[in-house]
């Protein structure tokens, strides 16, 4: 089972683009992935998931349509209800880890050139 | 959206009981629960899923049946395959975080006085 222990920042070591989530392990039909985020991602919703986002190191900005939004720091979590609207954002470069089903898309029902493979394991 | 943060240590400091996992947050149909343990564990397995444990404080051993075990520190995680038994064990108070599917019992199938409900937030 040894190998079956992930540590975050040795996973982090492994890669170094931003906004193309890694996959990390898999509980059922879930996957968590390890991203380097920085700078503004685009508009999306998940039409039929809820997402969690989790701050393993800096800080996440999170803005939602009605011109809120929430910040997130290192031992920080948040799940983002489906169908609701968000854009990530962070002023320099920050590392979360992402709680979804498998095979969900990073941009939504969106397509874009920052659209990552959903399917990368590190 | 900003009651929907959540900050590990601040949960933490709303209760000290150990082995009694409290939920912190809900993505779909799973749970993010949130447990301070100390001494041995019961052997159990969950036959239906898969179960993580991501470690918040301290040092978490996982014993598998084969006489093999894993140590978790701050910053790692694991997912316990489900049907594998296991027995968690922490020298001293271990924060941990456990996602796992809504209405998980934290002893599988075995009663014992250890059982804990499984529908407490805080």
């Amino acid at each position: 089972m040894k190998e079956k222990v992930i540590n975050f920042q040795d996973k982090f070591s492994l890669f170094s683009d931003q906004w193309k989530p890694k996959i990390i392990a898999q509980m059922n039909d879930y996957h968590f992935k390890l991203a380097r985020i920085q700078g503004d991602f685009i508009w999306h919703d998940h039409k039929h998931t809820d997402e969690t986002f989790m701050v393993i190191e800096g800080e996440l900005r999170i803005d939602f349509r009605d011109g809120s939004n929430v910040q997130l720091t290192a031992g920080e979590m948040m799940v983002v209800p489906k169908g609701v609207e968000h854009k990530p954002f962070a002023s320099k470069e920050c590392k979360i880890l992402l709680i979804e089903p498998a095979e969900t898309i990073n941009t939504g029902d969106e397509k874009h050139a920052i659209t990552a493979p959903s399917d990368v394991w590190i």
